[in-house]
C-alpha cells in the first residue's frame, strides 16, 4: 500500500509532465499558471488510494486521476470569475492576472483537457468512468447554480444547504474514489461504499470549511477570517443562526446582513461571531460535521478488504477533519 | 438515401426530445432558450449524411450528431459573452437576457451535456469519436483565441487568418463528417476524405460569411451589413486590403480603422466598402472561396461510393456557397 504522501508525490510529478506550453500562448499559459499555484491534490490522490485498495498498479488510474484534478481546477477558475474573487492561494486569479475572456476560454479548454485525460482510462472501464465523470461534472455545475441562487434568497433550509454542498463539493470526492476503485478491480458494492464514503467526507469537509472561515486561525487558514460573514454567504452557520436567532439577536442579525460598507467590516465580523457564539452554532456545526464523519467511517468499514489496508484513507479523513487550513 | 431536409427534420425532432426543464431552472432554462432560437443544424445533419453514405441506419449516429450540435451552440454562447454580442438570430443573447455568470455556467454544463451525448456513441466507435471530438473542441478554443489575438495585432497574414478559421470553423464540420462516416462503417481513407471535404467547405463557408457581411443583402442576411467593418474585424477582406492598399487608399484605410464614434459609422462602412471595391477584394475573396470549394468537391470525388449517392452532400456544399444568409 502506498502512503498518501507517496501518491501525492506521484500526482505532482505526473502533473509536471502535462504540457501547457502550447500555442496559442494566451490560451494555455493561464492553465500552466493555475497548476503552478499548487494545491493539496486530494481528489486525484483519492482516486489512486481507492485503486490501491484493490490493486498494486496505481499507475493504471493516473490518467483518470489527472482528469479529475484538471476538472476541479477548471471549476475553481470559472467560479473565481463568477465570485469576482481576486486572489487564490495568495496569488492573483486568472481573470485578474489576464482578463475575464481569457479566464472563460482557458477554462473551457481545461474542461476539454480533463475529458482528454478521462478518455485515456483503460477501455474496460472507459464507459462507466466517462458516464460517472460527466454526471458528476453536471452535478457540480448544479451545485454552483444553487449556491448562486441561495445568495439571492432570504430563506434557505439546512436541508437545501446540505444538498447544495453535496453537489458542489462532495460528489467529486465520491467520483474520484469510485472511479479509482473500478480501475483497481473493485466490485460494484465496494465501489459504491467508497463513493458514499467520499460523499460523507465531502459534506464534513465543507462544514469544516464553514467553521474555519469564522473560527480558524488567520495565519494557518491562509485567507482572511470572516470572509463568508462579510459577503453574507449562506453557510451552515448563518442558516442555522437565521433559523434560531430570537428577540434582539434576530434583529441584530438582520441589521448586520444589511451592512456592506467597508468601514463597518471589523464590527460586522465581531458582532456576527459573538451572535453565533450566543446561539451555539459552532458546537451544532461541529456535531453535524462529526455526524457525517462517522457515516463516512461506517461506509469505509463496509468495504470488503483487510482493515489494515484502510488505514491510509482513515488517516486522510481524520486529517481533513482536524485540519486548520 | 435520406435528403438534407429529412435529416434536418430528424435532428429537429431529436433536439425537441432533449430535456432542459430540469432543476435548477437557472442553469438549464438558458439552454432550452438557446435551442428554441433555431439554427440550420448543418453540423449534425452532416454527421447523419456521412453516416448515410455507408449505412441505412442513420439513427445510430443521432447521439453523436446531437453532441456536436450541443457543443457548437455552447461555443456560440461563450463566444457571445467574449464578443459582447447582444443579439443572436434576432433575439437577446443569454448573457443579455440573464447575466454573464449564467451564460458562463450554463455554457459549462452544455459542454458537459455534449460529452454525455458523445458518450452514447456505439462502443465500437466510442474511443476514436471521443478523441476526435475532444481534439476538435480544443482546436475550436484555439481558433477563438487566435481570433481574439488578431484583434489586438496590427498585422495578420492571409495564411494565419486561414489557419484561424480552419480551427474556429472548419474542423467541426470535418469532425461531424468523419464521426458520421465511422459510425456508418466507412474505412479510414473515406472517413479522412470526408474530413478534408468538411475542412475545405468550412474554409469556403467562412469566406462566404466575410463576403456577406459587406456585400450581403441586409434583409436576407438577418443582421446589419458592415458589422465586421465597424469593429475592425480582421476578415479576409480587411487583411487583403491592408496588404494591398497603396498611396491615398492606405492612408484612408488607417484613418477609418481609428474611427470608432457612432456618428461616423455609416461613412466608415461606405468608405471602406468603396476602398474594397477599388482594390478588388471581392473578386479575390470569391476566387479563394471557389478554390476551397473545388478542393472540397475533389475530396468528395475520392470517396469510394456511387457518385449518385454523393448528390445530397454536393447540393449542400453548393447551397452553402450560394446562400445569401
Amino acid at each position: 500500500m502506498k502512503t498518501f504522501n507517496e501518491l501525492q508525490q506521484l500526482i505532482a510529478s505526473e502533473l509536471e509532465k502535462t504540457n501547457w506550453s502550447k500555442e496559442p500562448r494566451g490560451l494555455y499559459e493561464p492553465i500552466g499558471y493555475v497548476f503552478s499555484m499548487g494545491g493539496k491534490r486530494i481528489r486525484p490522490v483519492l482516486t489512486l488510494m481507492a485503486c490501491n485498495l484493490f490493486s498494486e498498479d496505481v499507475q493504471s488510474a493516473v490518467n483518470t486521476a489527472l482528469g479529475i484534478e484538471i476538472f476541479h481546477n477548471f471549476t475553481l477558475l470559472h467560479d473565481d470569475i463568477m465570485d469576482r474573487a481576486d486572489v487564490r492561494r495568495g496569488k492573483p486569479t486568472v481573470h485578474q492576472k489576464w482578463n475575464e475572456n481569457t479566464a472563460i476560454l482557458s477554462g473551457d479548454v481545461m474542461q476539454i483537457a480533463s475529458y482528454q485525460f478521462i478518455a485515456k482510462t483503460d477501455s474496460t472501464f472507459l464507459k462507466p468512468v466517462l458516464d460517472l465523470f460527466s454526471q458528476t461534472a453536471a452535478e457540480i455545475c448544479e451545485g454552483q447554480q444553487y449556491d448562486v441562487d441561495f445568495e439571492n434568497r432570504d430563506e434557505v433550509s439546512i436541508e437545501e444547504y446540505l444538498e447544495m454542498i453535496r453537489l458542489k463539493t462532495a460528489v467529486l470526492l465520491g467520483c474520484a474514489l469510485k472511479t479509482g476503485a473500478w480501475i483497481g478491480g473493485a466490485g460494484e458494492e465496494d465501489a459504491q461504499n467508497l463513493y458514499d464514503f467520499g460523499i460523507n467526507i465531502g459534506l464534513a469537509f465543507q462544514l469544516k470549511d464553514d467553521l474555519l472561515d469564522v473560527y480558524g486561525d488567520e495565519a494557518s487558514f491562509g485567507k482572511k477570517i470572516g470572509g463568508d460573514i462579510l459577503c453574507n454567504k449562506k453557510t451552515y452557520l448563518l442558516i442555522y443562526a437565521l433559523e434560531h436567532a430570537r428577540g434582539y439577536d434576530a434583529v441584530a442579525l438582520k441589521y448586520w446582513l444589511n451592512i456592506s460598507d467597508e468601514k463597518s467590516f471589523d464590527d460586522k465580523i465581531i458582532c456576527i461571531t459573538s451572535l453565533y457564539n450566543r446561539i451555539g452554532v459552532k458546537a451544532i456545526c461541529e456535531d453535524k460535521m462529526r455526524f457525517f464523519y462517522r457515516k463516512a467511517i461506517a461506509n469505509l468499514e463496509k468495504v470488503a478488504i483487510l482493515e489494515n489496508n484502510k488505514q491510509e484513507l482513515r488517516n486522510l479523513a481524520e486529517k481533513l477533519m482536524y485540519r486548520n487550513d
